[in-house]
């Protein structure tokens, strides 16, 4: 059990962890919720499943008031992500961003007013959000064919999505960096190889981001990622052989 | 509007398609159901989102009971497929069969009982039914990391998945069939290009096929495949770039 940790904060900006490890379902593979506030109003990134949302809900409240936030970014379509999204959708008035790919299939959660949901395209797009612009990165294939990031320009913290996440989490959370990559290898190995559908993607998806300066990388499972961790993981992808790389089609 | 069609019949042995064109839901993306049955007893294949539930069960009961529904497969884990699945876990027995992968994310769709699910290996395996073995093929990362495809060596039917999905359904719906690929493709072209990975895994699962005599391809989405649209599919499928293939990473 953990609680939720404060990544950023400087002169009104937040960014906020608010929650890991608590699955709140039967087995449920831990996930972590991400805030982004700014004069009193939040952006919500990947709100969870359908277990964790009062957990969630209770460590935002700490920050900020539901009705304060403004928009919430889904990643991708899985579960993990959009299955409490029609208990947020009722307490908010927030806006959704997701995958443009992705609009036809979120219905069958179940969820109503599709009328606020904003479609990105492919290429990804900006978030205006007070007086910043976060943007929104393609991340697709990784392992989402439609997946988007979230960069915050001023605390420089990527929310990588799937990206460096591990399935594993272990129980001292006092830190919720990674320490050792070499060491954290093993954690991610299986569910990159597994999950990731082609080396080509990773290395699109790394000069997506080299643009960007990047002080924190924020997985949606498991540790997040800075200093020597943070190039030690980049390395590891550039060369990672994933998913259809490993088909045997001879 | 449609009802449902029997696809192959004989000897007490039923391939069913129980619905198509209804989405159930807001602008949702329409879905096929499938539905097996051997000597009164029922596989579903794919049961569909949270809306289309009802039309499902409806068309269902004119062939079996719930109580006889014995199993339930999952191509994957996407809300179209498994947003329904609750209401189907309580009105059957079913177990409940999908890629292993995917065990630790269904829960965040605010699953119980999670031990009536059986994680299949990325190699497929065997389903017993009846007298009759029916094939859980692997056809991963089309799109889905874990899908599974089902074949019935009976009716000769491949469940395909995504596989062959059109989003796009006509109103003349007199016959479920594609009836010429050539003009068909263009209905699919889009779906196979942005959300299947690589063409990689497209061989792959041509291969993987290959072993199988196959009359009759169906898809979760759209009409179905036989005789000239069926080898018109796979020859299409064959040299398609799709997914990470089109990233320019120079």
């Amino acid at each position: 059990m953990t609680n939720d940790k404060v990544l950023y904060s400087n002169n009104g900006h937040l960014f906020v962890l608010l929650n890991i490890s608590e699955p709140g379902e039967e087995n449920g593979i831990p996930s972590n919720q991400y805030l982004i506030v700014k004069n009193g109003k939040g952006i919500l990134l990947d709100p969870g499943g359908f277990g964790v949302m009062p957990q969630v809900l209770h460590h935002l409240m700490k920050y900020i008031e539901p009705d304060d936030i403004v928009g919430i970014v889904l990643s991708h379509q899985d579960p993990d992500i959009v299955g409490g999204l029609s208990s947020w959708m009722e307490i908010t008035q927030a806006k959704i961003y997701v995958s443009k790919i992705w609009l036809r299939f979120l219905p069958h959660y179940g969820l109503k007013d599709m009328h606020r949901f904003e479609g990105i395209d492919d290429d990804g797009g900006d978030l205006p959000f007070n007086d910043i612009v976060l943007k929104l990165l393609p991340a697709h294939f990784l392992h989402s064919p439609g997946q988007l990031n979230v960069y915050d320009p001023v605390s420089k913290i990527l929310f990588a999505g799937d990206i460096g996440a591990a399935e594993y989490q272990g129980d001292d959370l006092s830190d919720v960096f990674v320490n050792d990559f070499s060491q954290h290898q093993r954690r991610i190995k299986y569910f990159h190889r597994r999950y990731m559908t082609s080396n080509r993607a990773l290395r699109y998806w790394l000069k997506t981001i080299k643009p960007y300066d990047i002080d924190i990388i924020a997985p949606q499972h498991g540790y997040l990622y800075k200093d020597e961790a943070k190039s030690g993981l980049l390395n590891w992808l550039e060369t990672l052989e994933c998913g259809s790389d490993l088909f045997n089609i001879d």
